[in-house]
C-alpha cells in the first residue's frame, strides 16, 4: 500500500492511499502512523496535490554511517563493524520537489540517497527478529552532507544537520520487498550513485535493533539505512533524483541561500 | 519567574509557576513556551506534586562540546575555534529524581552537568545580538555520556543519546543573570565538577547564533552549552547532584539497566 501525504491549496494537509490505476488519493481521517486506514470516503485527484515530506518525525532521524563497502572505501575507511549511527533534526525534513538549500558555512554539498524506514510503534531492545514489527514502511531519503564541514568538524551534526538536508518522499510504501532491489542516484539526468539492498553490510533488521538498543524509536522516527557508492557534490541549479525500486523518485532542486549573495 | 512541570497522581501532568514564599504552584492553561501564562486560578501545594522534566523538546537537543578550557585540557584537547555541535534525541530527556539507566553497551558512563537554555521562539540565522528574543529561560541539564563508546565510536551519537541520558529540571528560570553564577557536580555528596558561567568558550549568545544558522530552533528545543571540568564515573547506586545558581538542584539516581543481570 503506498501512502502519501498531501496539500490541496489554502494549507489544508492530508493523508491518503494511492491508487494508482485510478490515479487518485483515497482520503485518510488522520496520520495513518498514529491512527491507522480509516478513510473519509473522498477521493482526489493525484494531479490536483502537492505532495509533502510524508513523515515528519517527532523525535529522530537515524542515520548509518558508511554501511555499503564501497561507499565505506570511496571515504577513505572501511565499514564500521557495527552500525555506526547519528541523528539529523526534524528540522532537516523537506518534501519532494522541495529545494535543497545550500548553505553559506559550506563549499561542498553533497548527495547521499538512501533507502529510509519509517518507525511504526514504540520500539525499545528489540532483536533483529523482532524488528519487522517496529516498521510502518518505507520512503526514500537524500541524506545530504556538507563534505567539508563533515571532515572539518569531526562531529557529522552540522554536515548533516541544516535545514533541507533530508529530503524524503515521495511517498511510503507498507509493503517493501528489501531483499530485492536498487537505489539509484542521478544529478541532472546523468547517473552517480548506483547500490543494491543485497550490499548494505548491516541488515535493516540488524540496524533497528541496534538502534532500539540505544534509543526507543517512536512512531514516524526515520531510519536511513546507509547510501551506496559514488556520492559527489551538488551545486545551485542541479536537480537530484533519487529512484528506489518500489518506491518511485525523490526529486528535489538544489538553490543556493540567499544569504550567499548578502 | 520559575516554571514547573508537574504531576499530581492520576496522570494529570500542568505547568506552573513556583511561589516560593507559599511553596505552592500557581497552576497554568498549558505550557508557557507555547501558550503564554494565564493562569487556571488554581494554586497547589509543591509538596503535593511530582515535579518532571520542564520541557520535552518536540524537535531537537542541541550540545556544545568542550566549551570549557579546563574540560576540553581533561579530554586530552583545545577549546575548539568555533561551537562543536551535536545532538541528543528528545527520547533521552528525563526529569528530576528519575533514574539515571546505565546501559549494558557500556562499562564507562559519566556524569556532565550544563547550563541548558530553552528556546521560546522559531529561530533561524539569528545574530548573537538577536540570540536572546529565542530564549524562554534556563534550565539544568546533565549531558550523560558513555565515556567508552564516545571514543570507540568516533560520533557521539549512541554514547550520549541512550535513554534517559539527559536529565534536566527541576524547574525553568525565564529570568536568570548568566553571566554571574556556577556549576557544580556533586556524586554522593562528594563535589566532582566545578566551573563559572564567566569560563564558558562560546557565549550562550554565540552559541544560539551559530546553531540557528545551522538548524531552524524550535519552542521547546534545548540547548546544553557544555560541561566545565572534572567529569567522572557514576555508577549503580550513586545519586548525581547538579547545582546551578538559580536554578536549584536536578538530582537522579543512577541504575543499572534491568538486562546486566539478564
Amino acid at each position: 500500500m503506498k501512502i502519501a501525504r498531501f496539500s490541496r491549496g489554502e494549507g489544508v494537509i492530508a493523508f491518503g492511499i494511492i491508487d494508482d490505476e485510478d490515479g487518485e488519493l483515497v482520503v485518510l481521517k488522520s496520520d495513518p502512523v498514529f491512527m491507522g486506514f480509516e478513510t473519509t470516503g473522498e477521493r482526489v485527484p493525484l494531479a490536483e496535490v502537492k505532495l509533502l515530506a510524508p513523515v515528519i518525525p517527532r523525535s529522530k532521524v537515524v542515520a548509518v554511517g558508511k554501511n555499503y563497502r564501497a561507499h565505506a572505501e570511496e571515504m577513505g575507511g572501511e565499514a564500521p563493524a557495527e552500525p555506526l549511527l547519528f541523528l539529523k533534526p526534524n528540522t532537516s525534513v523537506i518534501g519532494p520537489g522541495d529545494p535543497i538549500v545550500l548553505p553559506v558555512q559550506s563549499e561542498q554539498v553533497e548527495h547521499e540517497g538512501e533507502l529510509a524506514v519509517v518507525i511504526g510503534r514504540i520500539a525499545k531492545n528489540l532483536t533483529p527478529e523482532e524488528a519487522s514489527e517496529a516498521i510502518f514502511g518505507y520512503t526514500i531519503a537524500n541524506d545530504v552532507t556538507a563534505r567539508d564541514l563533515q571532515s572539518r568538524d569531526g562531529q557529522w551534526t552540522r554536515a548533516k544537520g541544516f535545514d533541507t538536508f533530508c529530503p524524503t518522499g515521495p511517498i511510503v510504501e507498507t509493503d517493501l520487498d528489501v531483499e530485492h532491489g536498487s537505489i539509484e542516484v542521478r544529478v541532472n539526468g546523468e547517473v552517480r550513485q548506483q547500490g543494491d539492498f543485497a550490499d548494505l553490510v548491516h541488515s535493516i533488521p540488524d540496524i533497528i535493533s541496534y538502534a532500539s538498543r540505544v534509543f526507543t524509536l517512536l512512531p514516524g522516527d526515520l531510519v536511513l539505512t546507509g547510501t551506496p557508492a559514488g556520492v559527489g557534490p551538488i551545486v545551485a541549479g542541479d536537480r537530484v533524483e533519487v529512484s528506489v525500486t518500489g518506491l518511485g523518485t525523490l526529486g528535489n532542486p538544489v538553490l543556493d541561500s540567499p544569504l550567499k549573495s548578502a
